[in-house]
């Protein structure tokens, strides 16, 4: 699955990936992936992107969210990660060395694809419009239901930016709201995105 | 001023230094000022902090607050502060530059002072007794008007602590809603003190 072009992703490809996904998490979680994966493949038509990079992005995003965490702190200590991910839990975690988890037991290695998995909790000052796509789609897919999540997928359809920072800005909210600490690259990502003039 | 212990800060020196405050601002900030020092002095007083200090940092806290900003940005490039400090603008200078004003200008040497004034607008992860005192005393004094600065005023009667963080939290809330920047070091106390367990 190292190319990820039109031609090479095929519905057997896209079975036999969501079988190893599903391996590994909760029914709940899985309905989650796939309705991350519906909503990825229409914003990627929307916004000109390869609606097969979306679809495997979406599958696969959450691929280590029940990952122990022994088991992700132990890869945070040996594979070169900063040792900082240590004060964070899973939440933070599964995007950064979910991405490298899915690279090594997976075997897809398209650099886009590992990026967006990497970002899609946190966003990033930069993201590729598939990185966009599946950090939104994360946020308003059908079966999410919060305060707010219907002007979210209303953003998601009319200008996937403003769903962005519409995001970036409501989950800060959220966790502060919670008592609960914040990844600083999730402040690094607010701050970019603050300054683009956005009124939401 | 380099002593500040209870024998040595007359209501001549407080009145000589309440002129050279003066000078620098608007009559509205001048009234803050005064606000601020009746609730510092209260509040020392009822945390075992000299009530000396707390009446000096007050009336100085906000003594570079409406300095020009090519001022602050000469300061900064000049002075070896951390450069990142440029991308943000006097709401954050005025305390971390400001105590470098009020120790040159001023004369003011006490570091109890002096760092209860660089951290007056972001908070830290540590903070001196004398440092909540001004951070809260800012906040709260009787001329603000927000909402939610009843409870914060109740919460510094009640408990310091809880209204240090009460604050942090409220006016990370605060600059998120109005889409404003928030400058790093304020999260990084903020993730300190919300996990001390405060349920605000």
């Amino acid at each position: 699955m190292n190319k990820t072009k039109k031609n090479s992703y095929s519905a057997y490809d896209r079975e036999m990936l969501m079988e190893k996904v599903q391996m590994r998490m909760s029914e709940k979680r899985f309905i989650h992936v796939l309705g991350v994966e519906e909503m990825a493949v229409g914003l990627a038509a929307r916004n000109g992107v390869d609606v097969n990079q979306a679809s495997i992005a979406a599958l696969t995003h959450d691929y280590a969210k029940e990952r122990p965490d022994d088991e992700m702190r132990y890869i945070i200590e040996t594979e070169g990660f900063d040792l900082d991910l240590l004060h964070y839990g899973n939440p933070i975690w599964h995007g950064i060395v979910g991405a490298y988890l899915v690279e090594k037991e997976l075997g897809i290695h398209d650099p886009d694809i590992l990026e967006a998995i990497r970002v899609h909790t946190t966003g990033a000052a930069d993201m590729t419009p598939l990185a966009k796509v599946l950090f939104v789609s994360d946020y308003v897919e059908k079966n999410r239901e919060f305060p707010g999540v219907e002007q979210a997928r209303k953003l998601a359809l009319e200008e996937l930016d403003q769903a962005v920072y519409y995001e970036m800005k409501h989950t800060l909210q959220h966790l502060i709201e919670k008592n609960q600490v914040i990844y600083p690259p999730a402040l690094t990502a607010y701050n970019a995105w603050c300054q683009k003039g956005y009124q939401l």
